[in-house]
């Protein structure tokens, strides 16, 4: 597996760069961000993977999150995926929540998205791989977190994987995405009009099933202009009916930014530093 | 004077806004983004000056710098002005290094740039006197910092107007623009052929002639790109031979992108408020 270097840019001790590396889940060529904080010059560090929302590519977070600094401080590498596949031959809609630029981390079985929508692979197998075969990654110590669409990504997948991702955290999440619109057309788009296929990519329903073995932090914006299409009410009461460690919270004046994202991201780091370090 | 609100978000304990409003100096609508601390509901705080470099306009640094976090903790507002004036009837170069996006701080007494260039004034004059009288600023304690061109402005600026700025920072300043590609055509342009009236804008010429009454920090990457076009030596040379109260520091492997800003950021900030507060 050959991975080229798009960019390196030194910041603060460590270095943030910008790869790409054909994908044999999406088949396709993948863009990644990745920071490496000063301590991974010595020994593989744990890396926490962030999902981006819907639009994003893999520099939103990595540019706007303001993330670096305390990764560095903390010790633990970021991983910036993009949010589906993209290019030439791979299927797109005109709509923004649709397509490229909204994979929503599941894998297509119908068309014409099959054949490259394979991001839940992308994520929870390939990348974690290629990382911790080709950068001083220890693929033993991933946490996971995201934003919007990649806040379900990450409770989805890390509530189904905990073995895969061992913390696991969230920003302003869709959160029960098989009773929004942001969910329903995109779940019947890539898996189809079977609805008992949507429930494993529906973050309040796998709360209610199986929860997550280690705490869980939420947080979500009062003032997010989207709040109808996350649905956070419906998340938190599948954690406190489960009894489901870990904190919800619901921050006063927030809206669905990365000014939001940016207020809360040392949090979210250190709590993952703190769960696989 | 009024001023529309472009966009308002809370981030950390105060909010990050954009503004418009139509400026007298360069006699077009500008644009400024201002950061307000968490102090700012109280009382009048401080503010920093943050001056861009060439291309940017009033969001490169807002949402790349990261300074937000460390300006709600110290207690001091940020101001993120644009580089140029700009829209229809306001002269422009196809080169990205001259016109809109390419100011330089200074009042061009040259046409076309003569009606709308007048950066010099719109940053010392005409942009404290709108924050003072309108936002929780205190227009006595403002500070001056920039990133490239944005440097030699921040420099030039407050050893000229030292009783306006009372303190000044800089991050890979243009630190000889009278001697470099990066600011002799632009000179010419904006004040014409006699040089003599370039050093004015020149930070070396002014360390030499009059340096700043406080002490200054200056940030400069080793792996810069644009070393040749900075000229850093130049600075460093006058700073020392001035016996000027100050650092230059010659950070190792950084490059001149807003990775080494943002890994930078936060000592600027808390340089300023010390200085400020």
């Amino acid at each position: 597996m050959t991975i080229e270097t798009i960019s390196e840019n030194r910041s603060f001790g460590g270095t943030q760069g910008v790869y790409r590396h054909r994908s044999t889940a999406t088949g396709t060529d993948m863009t990644f961000g990745l920071f490496l904080p000063e301590v991974a010059r010595y020994a593989p560090v744990p890396a926490l993977f962030f999902l981006s929302g819907l639009t994003c590519t893999h520099e939103n977070a990595m540019i706007k999150a303001a993330a670096q600094a305390h990764a560095d401080e903390a010790g633990i590498a970021l991983v910036f995926p993009d949010t589906s596949p993209r290019g030439e031959g791979v299927a797109d809609d005109e709509a923004y929540d649709l397509g490229q630029g909204a994979g929503f981390y599941v894998n297509a079985t119908e068309g014409p998205w099959a054949p490259h929508y394979r991001m839940w692979d992308y994520i929870t197998e390939e990348l974690p791989a290629l990382l911790g075969a080709n950068m001083p990654i220890d693929e033993g110590a991933l946490g996971i977190t995201g934003h919007s669409m990649g806040g379900h990504g990450a409770l989805t997948i890390a509530m189904t994987m905990p073995d895969r991702f061992r913390s696991v955290s969230a920003l302003a999440p869709i959160a029960n995405p098989t009773r929004s619109d942001w969910g329903r057309k995109q779940l019947a788009a890539y898996l189809g009009n079977d609805e008992s296929t949507w429930a494993a990519h529906d973050a309040t329903l796998l709360m209610t099933a199986r929860g997550f073995p280690g705490d869980v932090l939420i947080d979500q914006g009062s003032a997010d202009q989207f709040l109808d299409l996350l649905m956070p009410e419906r998340l938190a009461h599948a954690m406190a009916a489960r009894r489901q460690p870990g904190r919800f919270r619901m921050q006063e004046g927030f809206d669905h930014s990365y000014w939001f994202v940016q207020s809360f991201i040392e949090e979210h780091v250190f709590f993952h530093a703190e769960r696989l370090l």
